[in-house]
């Protein structure tokens, strides 16, 4: 649907798919895991330290931009990727997760959602269409439709009418979106809680509607891996397979490796940003928890061989220390070091989807975190 | 004193000096500015970062670091060099200004100075003897005699019994580092506050005993700029030119310049560092204030002409944006900036004094912060 956007199967190992995407910004190898850069910053790295870690793509939170600094001065400032220096692609998310989980005297109606800001308490609202030209104001090289998350566990009913609504906001997302020029890309979402007929209804809606990508919103609230999974499973033998799959907000590297074997060909997450900031590593012999006292007589490095320079070359005596002494930069190590843990098991699952080996490749990766857990113990 | 240590004085252009310092870790280029890495860390700066800034050599503090993580820890994991991945020249004071100025309860008496961490509350002694066996625990390449500082204004006396306790601390301290191997380089500090005839007396003194350098402590404590001109100015022409001189804490780029001229050799100051945390950027234009709203749709960078790629790539509208988000990068491209320009500032004033061009240096720049002055009013 937009030219400028396209998606290319390379491969498939079983469910597990190795792709390319490509936006006005540059391509994007699939599987891929795009960090978070909620306020127009992935969390104390710039750009250059960003893109060493091995990432291609990053994800920008709507909400939070339209609240501070404003799409409209992003716009006059020349578009979000200028702002804040990254040349390569962006996918902003439609805000719809944020209002319900930052915002405050929420009130859903069928026009629009009505939030008061966590900022300033200014009540604000955001509707399809304007979260549409927000994206689009922002430069996003993949917009994603404003959606209606709830909390799990939620009444069946309730579930069926946020995902309506949602399936309602989709066709709206998609009219603004087809009617504003330059139009990019744009991603339906899928919806409907932890109940595979409502996801299963939702997925095949969207489709009708088309999109160039499908992602699966409301998981990773709290719910078991297996019931995140399993909506997983029932969902994309719904979805076309010529197009993306993004699943939103996940995940652990446990997560990644079953959702890349189930078709998932992209992931956001918190977690090695927002962990990292909190003291915990993530390695190929599983998370260290930094914070912990036994480390701070430990001279070895996070990761010997890693391919990470941060890994090689400080000891996690010292992470310790500064994790300990609250020192900025023992956030900035830590996020460092977990981004490139998460680009560089996704590197491997790319590589080991062309080799036809994923299940080896999980086997080992699996193998190498108990090592992990053994050794500690 | 000590065989890895050297001063060589490569020029002169009228009191200003251009020297060189060698340690076993490498050379300084002098006049040197060392930025303040407190925790074994420059707030926000990888090694790698700091060393792109331009700088040299870095000062990490006694007290910090005797508390958290450890002397006899730091030094069982290689030395502070190793610790914080850092394989240049450190300096490291000896406390005696953060006992006086973050420590509750001290104590001074003649044998050591006794006081309650800030951390924790527990009793701690530090005697001239033990802050010569931490800095040496620690593998610094030049560590200070232990002293007492003393708050400004503070009467003449008071000022005297410190001066004199300083300089029977210097000897002590002199006869732990001679027995210690193995000895780099010690420095003597000069105390008496306000009072030139103190500091004169304060600087025979310690000539006498001899050291490998000498600094002017207990200054830059909030009295006028003026008051700490003409200390510098009373205190240089008592010491030995063929020692390097240091301003402890000092300065501003406007007391850089002054002090230079006078014939300081090296300063050390958590100005660039602190205030880029809050939001202000050094400039050849002058300071500039990000937080400030003019900022908030300026798209221009920090300065286009600089050397440093962070002035050049970021607009001041997202440095601003960073600043108000509270946002660690902010606090990162902040330091990056301010520490490139006073190394750049440093590297200026070196060239100037090696071509007999100091003044016209020191005027071009004073010239240039006024323009930026007169376009911000």
């Amino acid at each position: 649907m937009a030219d400028a956007f396209s998606f290319r199967l390379l491969g498939a190992d079983g469910a597990a798919r190795r792709g390319e995407i490509a936006t006005p910004h540059g391509t994007v190898a699939t599987p891929a895991f795009m960090p978070v850069g909620t306020q127009a910053t992935v969390k104390g790295l710039a750009p250059e330290a960003l893109r060493a870690s091995g990432t291609e793509i990053v994800l920008a939170n709507t909400y939070h931009l339209m609240l501070r600094p404003g799409a409209e001065r992003i716009a006059a400032l020349g578009g979000l990727h200028r702002f804040m220096n990254w040349i390569r692609p962006i996918l902003t998310d439609s805000g719809g997760f944020q209002v319900m989980s930052l915002s405050k005297l929420r009130k859903v109606g069928d026009k629009a959602v009505t939030f008061r800001s966590h900022l300033d308490g200014a009540v604000v609202e955001l509707s399809p269409e304007r979260a549409i030209e927000i994206q689009i104001l922002l430069g996003s090289d993949i917009a994603m439709q404003l959606d209606e998350c709830l909390r799990l566990p939620a009444p069946q009913p309730e579930l069926r009418r946020a995902m309506q609504l949602s399936l309602a906001w989709a066709e709206r997302s998609k009219r603004a979106f087809e009617q504003a020029p330059p139009a990019k890309a744009l991603f339906g979402i899928i919806q409907g809680g932890d109940d595979t007929v409502l996801r299963t209804e939702s997925a095949r809606v969207l489709t009708d509607i088309g999109f160039d990508g499908y992602a699966i919103g409301g998981l990773a609230v709290g719910e078991p891996q297996q019931v995140m999974l399993g909506i997983v499973e029932g969902v994309l033998s719904a979805l076309p397979p010529d197009r993306p799959r993004y699943l939103m907000g996940v995940g652990t590297p446990e997560d990644l490796l079953e959702a890349v074997g189930r078709g998932i060909d992209m992931f956001d997450c918190v977690l090695p940003t927002r962990n990292g900031r909190h003291g915990l590593a993530f390695t190929r012999f599983g998370p260290i928890n930094l914070k912990n006292a036994r480390y701070a007589d430990d001279p070895r490095p996070v990761d010997e061989a890693s391919a990470c320079a941060v890994s090689r070359d400080f000891s996690r005596a010292y992470l310790h220390h500064l994790v300990r002494a609250n020192e900025m930069l023992g956030a900035i190590l830590l996020t460092t070091i977990n981004l490139a843990y998460y680009q560089d098991l996704m590197a491997g699952m790319r590589n080991a989807i062309t080799a036809g080996m994923f299940a080896d490749f999980c086997a080992a990766t699996r193998e190498s975190w108990a090592q992990g857990k053994a050794s500690s113990s």
